[in-house]
Formats: C-alpha cells, sequence, structure tokens
C-alpha cells in the first residue's frame, strides 16, 4: 500500500547565476505546495490520475511556471495552452490544444478524458465542455504576467535584429507529474503554455500522447519537458516504456537513454519525470537544471532545480 | 536500387452485399490512379517522402475517399481536416489538424516539415503557410459531396432517435501512404476528414507522430486508418516499431500483432499499411475490408477492398 508521486516544473537554461535567493526559495515553495496537493489525494487512498492533476494545477496556478496563469506568449502576443493526462489501468487519455480560458487546462484534459469518447480535443469545442463540466474559465488578465510579456518582447526585438538565440531551451517550460497509487495504477499530466514568441497555432509534445505524456501499469508513466518538436518526432515517453517492455530495460535505463542518447544529440534540450509499477522514480534532464520535486509513502517531499 | 509503395483508402463497414459493380470498380480505379502517381515519383529516383504525398494527394482529390474533396462532416456541418507526413531518415515530421480550406492538406504537411521548424499546426496559422507556401486553396463548395452530408444527417437522426450504432467502424475512413525509395529512405503520410458527425475540434491518431503516423529508416513507416482514440492510446504506429526495434520481430509480425492483439481487443478497428528498410510491405486489418493498393520495382500494382 505504498504511493510515490514526481513532478516537474518546467526545464531548460536555469542558470544559477541568475537566480537570486528569494527567487530560488520561491521556485522550491512552489514545487513543495504541488507535491503536497498530489500527496493529499494518494495518501487518501486516491487515484493517480487526480493526484497528478491535483499537482499540476497548482503549478498551473503558480505565475512561476509557465501553464495555467503564468503561461508565456504566442509570437501575435496570445496565450494557447496545451495540456493532457493519461492514466495506466485502462490507458484512457483526454488532451486539449491551444485554448485559453480554464483556469486549469489539465483539468479539461480530464474532464474529455473522463466525459468524452475521444481523446484530443482543439478549439472553441473543447471551451464547451470546460463549461458543461463546470470548470473555472478565466479572462486575459488572469492569464497575463509582467514577466512573460516581458520576454515575449525581448524576444520579438531579438528576433527582428536576426540575433535570436539558437538556443532553444531559453524558450521552453512546461509543468507534469506522475504518480502511482496505492492500487499500482500509474497516471500522468502534462500542461504548457509552450515556447516564447512560439507561432500561433503551434502544438508541442505536451498533449501529444506517447511524446510528452505517457501512463501504462505494465511499464510506467512519463511526463516530459522539452524542446517539444524533437519529443514528438522520437517518441520521447512512449520509447521508455517500450524500452522496458521489450528490451527489459529499467525505469531509470530507459529513461537515461532516452534523455542522454537520444534526445540530448538530436537537439532535444530537456528532461521527464517517470514512475514506474514499483514506484521507483527517475528525473533525468540534460538542460542545465529542472525544477522537480518527489514524495512518496516512504520518504518526505524533495524539491530540486539544479 | 528497388522501391516499394502501399497505399491505404480507408478501412471500416465495408460490406460485399453493399458494394454494387460500379462503385467496387470505382474504388479500385482510384486506389491505382494513386499507386500510379506515387510510383511515377519513386520510379524517376524521387523522395519516399514526395511519393507518399504523390499518392495521398490524389486520394485526397478523389471525392470517394474520406480525406480532402469528400471529407465527412462534423456534428455541426462543417468540414476539419487532419494530416501529417514523417521521414525515415531526419525523422522530420509535419502535421496539421482541424483545417478546412488546402485543397491537399497533406502538402500543407509536408511545408510545415519543411518550411518551419514546428511540427504539428493547427487553426488560421496553419492555413498562412499554405498561403505562403503557394499551396491550392478551395472554398467550401469544393470540399462537400452529397454522399457524406446524407451521412452526417442519417447519423444525426439515429443519434437523436438513442439509435446511433456502437460500431465505430460505420463512421471512419482515412487516406495514407508508405514508401521506400532507391535510397532506402522510408516515409509515411496521412489525411482525413475523420468520423462522420465527430464533435468539432476533435482530432484523431492521423496527425498524432507515433499513433497514426510514423516513420524511421531503422525499422519501418506506418500510416493507419481506423479507431482513431485507441490508435492514440496504444501508440499504434510507433509501438510497431519498437517491437522490431527491441523484440526483433518482423514488420509483419510486428503489425499483426499490434492490429490483430492489441488493437482489435481493446475496440480498435482499423488497419494500416507498413513498410520496412526492405522494402517488405504488409497491410493488415481487423474490420471487414480496407481500401488498399500496393506497387514496387518487382511487381506491378495491384489493389484489394476486402
Amino acid at each position: 500500500m505504498t504511493y510515490s508521486l514526481a513532478i516537474h516544473g518546467g526545464a531548460g537554461t536555469i542558470l544559477k547565476s541568475l537566480m537570486t535567493p528569494e527567487r530560488e526559495a520561491a521556485f522550491h515553495a512552489g514545487l513543495a505546495r504541488a507535491l503536497m496537493a498530489g500527496e493529499e489525494v494518494l495518501r487518501d487512498g486516491g487515484l493517480a490520475l487526480d493526484a497528478v492533476v491535483a499537482s499540476v494545477s497548482v503549478l498551473e496556478d503558480d505565475p512561476l511556471f509557465n501553464a495555467g496563469r503564468g503561461a508565456v506568449f504566442t509570437s501575435n502576443g496570445e496565450q494557447e495552452m496545451d495540456a493532457a493526462v493519461m492514466e495506466g489501468q485502462t490507458r484512457k487519455a483526454g488532451a486539449v490544444a491551444g485554448v485559453c480560458g480554464p483556469r486549469n487546462p489539465v483539468q479539461l484534459a480530464r474532464a474529455i478524458m473522463q466525459r468524452t469518447e475521444h481523446v484530443m480535443l482543439i478549439g472553441p469545442n473543447a471551451l464547451d465542455i470546460a463549461r458543461a463540466e463546470g470548470l473555472a474559465l478565466e479572462d486575459k488578465h488572469y492569464f497575463f504576467t509582467q514577466t512573460r510579456w516581458d520576454a515575449l518582447q525581448e524576444t520579438l526585438k531579438l528576433r527582428a535584429e536576426g540575433k535570436e538565440p539558437d538556443d532553444p531551451a531559453r524558450r521552453h517550460g512546461t509543468v507534469g507529474a506522475v504518480a502511482r497509487d496505492v492500487r499500482g495504477t500509474l497516471a500522468a499530466a502534462t500542461s504548457t503554455g509552450g515556447m516564447t514568441a512560439k507561432a500561433p497555432g503551434r502544438v508541442g509534445d505536451t498533449p501529444v500522447i506517447g511524446a510528452g505524456t505517457f501512463a501504462d501499469n505494465d511499464t510506467c508513466a512519463v511526463s516530459c519537458t522539452g524542446h517539444g518538436e524533437v519529443f514528438i518526432r522520437w517518441n520521447a515517453a512512449a520509447e521508455i516504456a517500450a524500452r522496458m517492455r521489450y528490451a527489459h530495460e529499467t525505469l531509470q535505463q530507459a529513461a537515461d537513454h532516452i534523455v542522454h542518447t537520444v534526445l540530448a544529440p538530436n537537439d532535444g534540450s530537456g528532461g521527464l519525470v517517470a514512475i514506474d509499477r514499483d514506484g521507483n522514480v527517475t528525473m533525468p534532464f540534460n538542460s542545465p537544471g529542472m525544477y522537480r520535486g518527489v514524495v512518496s509513502s516512504q520518504a518526505k517531499a524533495e524539491t530540486f532545480i539544479f
């Protein structure tokens, strides 16, 4: 009757030299709150699915992280959010792409999984489901943060001058969680605002089941953060499961291989959190840092950045 | 210096008893034209990517098939098309979801792959890329077909009466192609109008790389057609590649396993066409029929329905 939970708040160019003690403490506190919300579900015997949605909802509500409130802006100054959930026993999944409105896009992804016959929805009809489900909807002011707006202006300025850095790690960020509940069921959830100054309509790996989000009780649950296009092309999350299933690798072997040997050399900066059916957790990344945390019925919560 | 090409025009409830000789002949002729267009590219030493796009474009132009002209209607009487391409040497991919406008959505998917840094685009920005690329755009009248409109009305009538058949095979259809060119490079392309009376904004497996479309020179290229939600949840196309890569199965073993042992018992009616790096082709399906065809440098074109 054990449980485990791991979360991430994005990976990328997190330079220790640019991090103030106050800012670092705020990130740790945000991660700790997200762990606490998910653990509360698991400790009470709740579902892994509900735990990962609880954790991700807290990260979405926190403007420090690029999802929900605090989502980055597209090149035309809009916010377009993607989210997905997957449950490992049934392999049911829900995903939404390109929405702005639901306070917690991850909860809309869960509603799509639970209330429709579909896996992935885009556009206004997805918002209709949020309304029918009674999910909180917010206006643009809620999602706006000055920091993200300034980041867009800076990126657009550099782009206009032809000086936009190639490093995609500069521009990404995603939040996610994986959990194993006391029944042994796995789940994964991921949510993102995408990349600063992304093309409107661009969809990354987050809502692509098998790429940014995946769960299967026989192998593992995975939530990714990174250069989404590369994670899609290399089928990142499901490939970890495949290596466990067919090559009989451990979770850590499989996840390390994908992050360091497959993604890193193919411009796939980023990382992921993953959990196997025994509750083992791994959180590999190939970028300078990844906001992350882990808690289990055996060990108290810990959060990390570098 | 050999090449191979396989195509499909959708799988589902194709009942021999309801098929007239004229209609059957028209399907065979449509498939043969698509094979011819792709083979012309391959025979001239062209790229697998361009061959699959050529074949799929012919199927999109043919109102008999559910893609491009002849796409089915959503529950609110609109047409929303999805398409994807993937190239096996670079594992570059392009996908578009929920568009109505480009005459050949598959060509827009290729443009997204070749002209942007992104893999997947949705909405109006995707159409901007079609315009920038000079792709042909059409209005609603071009895409309208009476048969699809009547199918929508019938489905909505049955739905209102609570008599809509559960069988998802009644409602799907997709076109696709896989090829190996004389260089040994693989590619896959898929295009669809989705399911009759689908929820607006619903995205199936077609544009989900790893689910409905996948290509990797080390293993295989795959294009699927069927109950998309199930193909997404089981990561259908990439799982065939994973079984070849890690469990050392042949293409046929891996594809048969996914179609008959994984998808069929999980409500995943449909089928796929797949090709390996030696040019072997397999076209398994678990539905009563699948429009399909194959041609290679060694064998003349053949088309099949049942």
